[in-house]
Protein backbone atom coordinates (compact mmCIF):
# COMPACT_ATOMS: atom_id res chain seq x y z
CA UNK A 1 0.00 0.00 0.00
CA UNK A 2 2.87 2.39 -0.90
CA UNK A 3 1.28 4.24 -3.66
CA UNK A 4 4.47 4.91 -5.52
CA UNK A 5 2.46 2.82 -8.04
CA UNK A 6 -0.37 3.45 -10.17
CA UNK A 7 -2.19 4.08 -13.43
CA UNK A 8 -2.64 7.85 -12.56
CA UNK A 9 1.06 8.23 -11.18
CA UNK A 10 2.31 6.44 -13.68
CA UNK A 11 0.84 9.88 -16.01
CA UNK A 12 1.94 11.60 -13.49
CA UNK A 13 5.52 11.17 -13.57
CA UNK A 14 6.03 11.27 -17.22
CA UNK A 15 4.02 14.78 -17.32
CA UNK A 16 6.81 15.59 -14.38
CA UNK A 17 9.80 14.05 -16.43
CA UNK A 18 8.67 15.87 -19.76
CA UNK A 19 8.20 19.31 -18.43
CA UNK A 20 11.07 19.30 -16.08
CA UNK A 21 12.98 18.24 -18.71
CA UNK A 22 12.22 21.68 -20.33
CA UNK A 23 10.42 19.46 -23.55
CA UNK A 24 6.91 21.17 -22.67
CA UNK A 25 5.08 19.75 -26.13
CA UNK A 26 5.69 16.54 -24.45
CA UNK A 27 4.39 17.14 -21.35
CA UNK A 28 1.00 18.83 -22.64
CA UNK A 29 0.14 15.14 -24.66
CA UNK A 30 -0.18 14.00 -21.35
CA UNK A 31 -3.58 16.35 -20.81
CA UNK A 32 -6.72 16.28 -21.83
CA UNK A 33 -7.87 18.94 -24.39
CA UNK A 34 -10.42 20.64 -22.00
CA UNK A 35 -7.80 19.86 -18.94
CA UNK A 36 -8.95 22.53 -16.15
CA UNK A 37 -5.47 23.60 -13.66
CA UNK A 38 -6.19 25.75 -11.05
CA UNK A 39 -3.18 27.21 -10.42
CA UNK A 40 -2.35 30.44 -7.42
CA UNK A 41 -3.37 32.66 -9.90
CA UNK A 42 -6.73 31.35 -10.37
CA UNK A 43 -8.35 28.43 -12.97
CA UNK A 44 -6.61 27.84 -16.02
CA UNK A 45 -9.00 25.80 -19.16
CA UNK A 46 -7.51 24.06 -21.87
CA UNK A 47 -3.92 22.90 -23.48
CA UNK A 48 -3.44 26.71 -24.76
CA UNK A 49 -3.70 28.06 -21.56
CA UNK A 50 -1.28 25.57 -19.77
CA UNK A 51 1.40 26.22 -22.02
CA UNK A 52 1.47 29.87 -21.69
CA UNK A 53 1.42 29.09 -17.68
CA UNK A 54 3.87 26.01 -17.51
CA UNK A 55 6.10 27.01 -20.31
CA UNK A 56 7.97 29.95 -19.03
CA UNK A 57 8.57 28.25 -15.93
CA UNK A 58 9.81 24.89 -17.85
CA UNK A 59 12.24 26.95 -19.86
CA UNK A 60 13.62 28.94 -17.18
CA UNK A 61 14.14 25.50 -14.69
CA UNK A 62 17.87 25.01 -13.66
CA UNK A 63 17.37 22.17 -11.65
CA UNK A 64 14.00 19.96 -9.95
CA UNK A 65 13.89 17.55 -7.40
CA UNK A 66 11.14 15.10 -6.99
CA UNK A 67 10.33 14.99 -3.06
CA UNK A 68 7.42 12.58 -3.14
CA UNK A 69 4.85 10.99 -5.43
CA UNK A 70 2.02 8.82 -4.59
CA UNK A 71 -0.94 8.18 -6.58
CA UNK A 72 -3.86 5.69 -7.20
CA UNK A 73 -6.17 4.48 -9.80
CA UNK A 74 -7.45 8.05 -10.26
CA UNK A 75 -5.22 10.87 -8.33
CA UNK A 76 -1.70 11.17 -8.34
CA UNK A 77 0.57 14.51 -5.99
CA UNK A 78 3.64 15.22 -6.60
CA UNK A 79 5.81 17.16 -4.46
CA UNK A 80 8.99 18.46 -5.69
CA UNK A 81 11.50 21.69 -5.26
CA UNK A 82 12.56 23.47 -8.37
CA UNK A 83 15.58 25.96 -8.91
CA UNK A 84 15.34 29.40 -11.46
CA UNK A 85 17.21 31.74 -12.15
CA UNK A 86 14.59 33.89 -10.04
CA UNK A 87 13.81 31.99 -7.05
CA UNK A 88 16.62 29.47 -5.79
CA UNK A 89 14.31 27.01 -3.93
CA UNK A 90 10.53 27.08 -4.81
CA UNK A 91 8.94 23.98 -3.91
CA UNK A 92 5.86 22.68 -5.24
CA UNK A 93 3.40 20.27 -5.21
CA UNK A 94 0.86 19.55 -8.10
CA UNK A 95 -2.36 17.04 -7.04
CA UNK A 96 -3.57 15.63 -10.80
CA UNK A 97 -7.20 14.18 -11.73
CA UNK A 98 -5.92 11.39 -14.60
CA UNK A 99 -9.06 9.92 -16.97
CA UNK A 100 -8.19 7.39 -19.68
CA UNK A 101 -4.95 8.20 -19.49
CA UNK A 102 -4.76 11.93 -19.66
CA UNK A 103 -4.13 14.93 -16.78
CA UNK A 104 -7.85 16.11 -16.61
CA UNK A 105 -7.75 18.14 -13.99
CA UNK A 106 -4.57 19.73 -11.77
CA UNK A 107 -3.86 21.08 -8.57
CA UNK A 108 -1.20 23.53 -8.80
CA UNK A 109 0.33 24.95 -5.56
CA UNK A 110 3.52 27.04 -4.93
CA UNK A 111 4.71 30.42 -3.57
CA UNK A 112 4.29 33.43 -6.14
CA UNK A 113 5.59 35.37 -3.12
CA UNK A 114 9.36 35.08 -4.43
CA UNK A 115 8.74 35.42 -8.00
CA UNK A 116 6.84 38.92 -7.28
CA UNK A 117 9.80 40.02 -5.12
CA UNK A 118 11.98 38.82 -7.82
CA UNK A 119 10.56 40.59 -10.44
CA UNK A 120 9.84 43.54 -8.64
CA UNK A 121 13.77 43.94 -7.64
CA UNK A 122 14.70 43.40 -11.08
CA UNK A 123 12.14 45.39 -12.69
CA UNK B 1 -0.92 0.02 -4.22
CA UNK B 2 -3.16 3.35 -3.30
CA UNK B 3 -1.10 4.37 -0.36
CA UNK B 4 -3.94 5.49 1.44
CA UNK B 5 -3.45 3.70 3.92
CA UNK B 6 -0.08 3.52 5.86
CA UNK B 7 1.94 3.99 9.21
CA UNK B 8 2.74 7.48 8.26
CA UNK B 9 -0.36 8.55 6.95
CA UNK B 10 -2.31 7.10 10.19
CA UNK B 11 0.16 9.91 11.81
CA UNK B 12 0.35 12.89 9.24
CA UNK B 13 -4.42 12.16 9.28
CA UNK B 14 -4.37 12.61 13.16
CA UNK B 15 -2.11 15.40 12.95
CA UNK B 16 -4.39 17.22 10.07
CA UNK B 17 -8.12 16.44 11.61
CA UNK B 18 -6.50 18.32 14.96
CA UNK B 19 -4.99 21.29 13.60
CA UNK B 20 -7.95 21.70 11.64
CA UNK B 21 -10.42 20.97 13.77
CA UNK B 22 -8.52 24.17 15.67
CA UNK B 23 -6.70 21.79 18.77
CA UNK B 24 -3.23 22.99 18.00
CA UNK B 25 -2.25 21.39 21.29
CA UNK B 26 -3.53 17.87 19.64
CA UNK B 27 -1.79 18.30 16.44
CA UNK B 28 1.68 19.20 18.64
CA UNK B 29 1.36 16.02 20.22
CA UNK B 30 2.49 14.43 16.87
CA UNK B 31 5.31 16.42 16.32
CA UNK B 32 9.05 15.46 17.18
CA UNK B 33 10.78 17.71 19.96
CA UNK B 34 13.50 18.39 17.20
CA UNK B 35 11.05 18.79 14.46
CA UNK B 36 11.96 20.84 11.27
CA UNK B 37 9.46 22.56 9.00
CA UNK B 38 10.52 23.95 6.04
CA UNK B 39 7.57 26.41 5.06
CA UNK B 40 7.24 29.21 2.73
CA UNK B 41 8.66 32.00 5.11
CA UNK B 42 11.70 29.47 5.74
CA UNK B 43 13.14 27.12 8.61
CA UNK B 44 11.31 26.23 11.46
CA UNK B 45 13.11 24.12 14.33
CA UNK B 46 11.37 22.79 17.40
CA UNK B 47 7.80 22.73 18.81
CA UNK B 48 7.40 26.28 19.92
CA UNK B 49 7.96 27.82 16.30
CA UNK B 50 5.74 25.57 14.90
CA UNK B 51 3.40 26.66 17.83
CA UNK B 52 3.51 30.15 16.34
CA UNK B 53 3.45 29.06 12.83
CA UNK B 54 0.66 27.14 12.58
CA UNK B 55 -1.51 28.39 15.98
CA UNK B 56 -3.01 31.44 14.49
CA UNK B 57 -3.16 29.90 11.17
CA UNK B 58 -5.45 27.16 12.76
CA UNK B 59 -7.45 29.61 15.12
CA UNK B 60 -8.79 31.81 12.19
CA UNK B 61 -9.73 28.82 9.91
CA UNK B 62 -13.66 28.71 9.01
CA UNK B 63 -13.03 25.49 6.60
CA UNK B 64 -10.88 22.79 5.32
CA UNK B 65 -11.21 20.25 3.04
CA UNK B 66 -8.95 17.27 2.52
CA UNK B 67 -8.54 17.00 -1.68
CA UNK B 68 -5.49 13.62 -1.54
CA UNK B 69 -3.75 11.69 1.58
CA UNK B 70 -1.37 9.38 0.50
CA UNK B 71 1.60 7.51 2.42
CA UNK B 72 4.07 5.00 2.92
CA UNK B 73 6.13 4.13 5.98
CA UNK B 74 8.14 7.00 6.86
CA UNK B 75 6.44 9.83 4.28
CA UNK B 76 2.77 11.14 4.28
CA UNK B 77 1.45 13.60 1.65
CA UNK B 78 -1.85 15.80 2.20
CA UNK B 79 -2.87 18.32 -0.24
CA UNK B 80 -6.32 20.05 1.02
CA UNK B 81 -8.00 23.51 0.81
CA UNK B 82 -8.57 26.09 3.56
CA UNK B 83 -11.18 28.89 4.11
CA UNK B 84 -10.37 31.77 6.74
CA UNK B 85 -11.48 35.46 6.63
CA UNK B 86 -8.39 36.53 5.14
CA UNK B 87 -8.97 34.28 2.31
CA UNK B 88 -11.65 32.08 0.51
CA UNK B 89 -9.56 29.61 -0.83
CA UNK B 90 -5.99 28.82 -0.17
CA UNK B 91 -4.49 25.40 -0.71
CA UNK B 92 -1.73 23.55 0.45
CA UNK B 93 -0.01 20.38 0.66
CA UNK B 94 2.64 19.45 3.16
CA UNK B 95 5.07 16.42 3.06
CA UNK B 96 5.47 14.83 6.52
CA UNK B 97 8.54 12.40 7.13
CA UNK B 98 7.24 10.48 10.11
CA UNK B 99 10.09 8.42 12.38
CA UNK B 100 9.00 6.34 15.29
CA UNK B 101 4.97 7.56 15.15
CA UNK B 102 6.68 11.21 15.14
CA UNK B 103 6.02 14.03 12.40
CA UNK B 104 10.10 14.96 11.92
CA UNK B 105 10.37 16.94 9.13
CA UNK B 106 7.34 18.79 7.28
CA UNK B 107 8.04 20.67 3.81
CA UNK B 108 4.44 22.80 4.04
CA UNK B 109 3.75 24.57 0.74
CA UNK B 110 1.39 27.36 -0.03
CA UNK B 111 0.79 30.45 -1.68
CA UNK B 112 1.80 33.54 0.55
CA UNK B 113 0.47 36.54 -2.00
CA UNK B 114 -3.28 36.52 -1.01
CA UNK B 115 -2.36 36.01 2.18
CA UNK B 116 -0.36 39.08 2.10
CA UNK B 117 -2.15 41.15 -0.08
CA UNK B 118 -5.38 40.65 2.31
CA UNK B 119 -2.98 42.35 5.22
CA UNK B 120 -1.97 44.96 3.09
CA UNK B 121 -5.90 45.86 2.04
CA UNK B 122 -6.84 45.46 5.76
CA UNK B 123 -3.95 47.55 7.50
Amino acid sequence: MTGHDSPALEVARAYYQAWTGKDIEAALRHLADDVVCDAPAGRLQGIEAYRRFLGPFSEMLLDSELLAAFGDSTTAVLVYDTATPLVASAPGAECLTVRDGKIVHNRFIFDRLPFEAARRSAG
